[in-house]
């Protein structure tokens, strides 16, 4: 991979894999999914009757509709690329582990992000492999969603 | 869980657990994702250069835009939902484990899905915990995704 050809949207405040280290932590934004959301999304993405379907949703398990498991995890990624992956050097993400759908997100209910940092493994080309783990957490405090996720982050120039 | 209480989608038709086994394969449907659709979805839930700026996305690593993995895997989900979740008597996701992006997801490039049943558990309650592999690959026959993912699904009433 030849980081010489990338644009440059990189600057004095970037964060490259050098500026991190094991245990750090980045408290994300929040973000509050409304009823629309949740069955537009689901209606593109994940057609099944408890994200789409009121009625049926309000008499099934979850007495209610719940956001997909794709949705949650898109939450999350839009407030982690907001206060970390946008700011740092990132080139791309490898893979996703372990993604645990504890507590179903839900419309008009607030979750809030938070993100660590694991390992960071510095690699030929000027790129490291940065593991982290990133959770949702509702209002009351309980887990929604837990993953782990590897992407590259280039080394500073 | 009371499976009593769940809303009843579910007919002759449905797959219930029961009806699984190890080794059971799932071809499923193909997808396009648009231009359009590819920046859309990131400015929504991934607004990472390499996903939303054309320009930028050219001049970098990937030589143009790619789609986000969240979008990968929501398409992943679509092409599942249509030819197995969405037929069968599935309760919720458990998690995902071992998400791979083996290869950029590519505007206007139609990728084509496949569900493999590994494990199928009976559990109490009326369920079972259920783990199959999912790919994509794109009209080369790369893989583009590839992921295992954990369900409940009922089994037969």
């Amino acid at each position: 991979m030849d980081l010489s050809t990338h644009p440059d949207p990189w600057d004095d405040t970037t964060i490259y894999a050098d500026d991190l280290s094991a245990g750090d932590v980045y408290e994300l934004g929040s973000y509050t999914p409304t009823r629309e959301e949740v069955m537009s999304f689901a209606e593109a993405w994940d057609p099944q009757f408890f994200h789409i379907d009121q009625g049926a949703a309000e008499r099934g398990l979850f007495g209610g509709l719940i956001a997909g498991g794709i949705h949650t995890m898109a939450v999350f990624q839009r407030l982690s690329v907001a206060d970390f992956w946008g700011k740092s050097a990132t080139i791309a993400a490898r893979g996703i582990r372990d993604v645990r759908f504890i507590k179903p997100m839900r419309p008009d209910i607030t979750v809030a992000g938070r993100l660590v940092v694991d390992e960071v493994a510095h690699r030929a080309a000027g790129r490291s492999l940065v593991s982290v783990s990133g959770s949702l957490r509702d209002e009351s405090g309980a887990s929604v969603l837990s993953l782990s996720l590897d992407a590259y982050i280039a080394r500073r120039p």
